[in-house]
């Protein structure tokens, strides 16, 4: 019976049947004691005076990819804005507009993988709401999630510290979430075996806080890819990256050579750039590699030259510069 | 010239034209200091342990519609969900999802809407979100927002606490917004002057702190009205209304007859219904008439009856069962 329910315009318009959507599916999923009582405001209490807050939406097409989809991928993207401020996520809202005619079997995989990510995450969802509009006035869900975390006082980030010298390490393999949505999208080396790396990065944040103060800046490289965290990040001390260095799944390298997109360019989910101090560089690799989340880690470069400019070391010896991504390559990859 | 421009794909790509936007529409109205440096996360230092955290999407349509437009409803929308839970709203978020092609001017008139609600409220934006969707995908513009508020403790709210005698009070006219956004919808009674009641309800809120302990429920009707409201409320006692104290804007009668919806289940987005102790009734009432937000306050009831009930005294001596509204009457009404 279910498998060919569908969402009606009725489940968005705070009648019955929307208490049922919610009932039945959200707090049955998330039902802890700040949503049992369904109000509009979930009532937390904090044990720090200093925290952080961010919100994203998620359009990413297709909804469904190879390693994940728009469920998980919120939850993490939302997570790790927190994680990379430099933060323990904490509390998450969820709020969704819905496609009249959305399959309900669909919606309930999505609810399936926030629920799986949230847990992962040991984090609550404590707050949502849910739209409907008619259909071909969305693509099927769309997904804003806010939340909240608590700062870790033991990192001084801010990338006007970064000095020359200073390393830049990331966790794995670059632009495997770009690819594998694009791969899915336009249907193309569908059999690759390439996945999304869509994964909560607070793991790899927290393995750094014994030397958290040689850490300077964190992010997790999504819309821009390496190219645009690097780029945010010159602000003080431009940036040397070795082509050599650089990790790529030999699937993405071949999905984007056909697409004409740079991996560079492109967006990850569930990595982390980080540049720190040489003194602690080594630390940080070691403690990342025997972590799942980090076990494709390495140096790819060190902070050097003028402010603003990121060069890249080319295979043959050459030196280019890598550019700003200008505009937008890569619709609805998140 | 930016009154030809339009929203591109590429301003939701996280290059150049994206930092353009976030710098010159974003940054340029909300700037302070927990914006200025475009984190992905905020950092906020609260004083106090005690926080609500809410969040709404906004799928409008219109986007303007008299009295308002989707940006300060969403504000308001956002503030009233903390207000009601009994706190004061402090820090917004705000995720848009934009159509590829929508004009510039009406990207910016939303955005003035909702720094000026923004303004007039006391809170800040202090973290925000931009996706972009091809033509077709999204309807002009959806926002979503969440908010963080302190925790006033004076109030202790809960439906339970209802007993019977106890007075319901409303604020102002019931079904205002909706019937301001449908007729602008359907292009009926244009002329007829009446405007959406979009609003903060938290003056209407702070002026109770004084008799806080007598406060049992307060809410704002939004979806499903003061009909679904109320129901949502009985989950001790029921509720008798008397019809003939029930405030209504002549027009709004006009427009829901017309229509077939009973004023009952209309949205407001702006007023507020409270559940209190009839010995602060009076005391409240006066406060609240002193106010711009409650100057069409009045008594509409009491609390009565079976819990789940909530009765209609009709104003020729009848007796009926107010239902709590099935499904959707009003599609996207906020």
């Amino acid at each position: 019976m279910d498998d060919e329910r569908r969402v009606l315009l009725a489940h968005g318009g705070g009648g019955r049947l929307s208490r049922e959507l919610i009932e039945r599916e959200i707090v049955s999923r998330f039902g802890q004691e700040a949503l049992q009582g369904l109000p509009d405001a979930a009532a937390l209490t904090l044990n720090t005076p200093s925290i952080r807050f961010t919100t994203d939406s998620f359009v990413v097409q297709p909804l469904f990819f190879p390693g994940g989809c728009i469920g998980d991928l919120a939850v993490h993207g939302t997570l790790n804005d927190l994680a990379v401020s430099g933060a323990r996520p904490l509390y998450l809202s969820l709020s969704m507009i819905l496609e009249e005619g959305l399959p309900w079997s669909t919606l309930r995989r999505v609810l399936d993988a926030i629920r799986a990510a949230v847990r992962a995450s040991g984090t609550l969802v404590v707050t949502g709401d849910t739209k409907v509009v008619r259909r071909g006035q969305c693509d099927g869900i769309y997904l804003s999630m806010a939340g909240i975390g608590a700062g870790l006082e033991a990192f001084s980030l801010s990338p006007a510290s970064i000095r020359p010298g200073d390393v830049i390490l990331v966790s794995g393999t670059l632009g495997d979430h770009g690819m594998a949505v694009l791969s899915a999208r336009e249907s193309l080396f569908l059999d690759s075996g390439l996945v999304s790396d869509t994964a909560s990065v607070f793991p790899l944040v927290e393995a750094m806080l014994p030397w958290a103060s040689g850490v300077r800046f964190m992010r997790d490289p999504t819309r821009g890819g390496l190219a645009a965290t690097l780029h945010e990040a010159s602000v003080g001390c431009g940036f040397v990256l070795d082509e050599t260095e650089l990790p790529f799944a030999p699937a993405a390298v071949v999905i984007a050579d056909l697409l004409g997109i740079s991996l560079l360019h492109a967006p990850c989910e569930g990595r982390m750039v980080a540049v720190v101090a040489p003194e602690v560089a080594e630390a940080i690799l070691a403690v990342w590699l025997g972590l799942p989340e980090g076990c494709g880690a390495c140096r790819i470069g060190r902070a050097e030259g003028m402010a603003g400019r990121v060069t890249l070391r080319t295979m043959i010896g050459g030196v280019t510069l890598l550019d700003m991504p200008h505009g937008e390559l890569l619709p609805r990859i998140c």
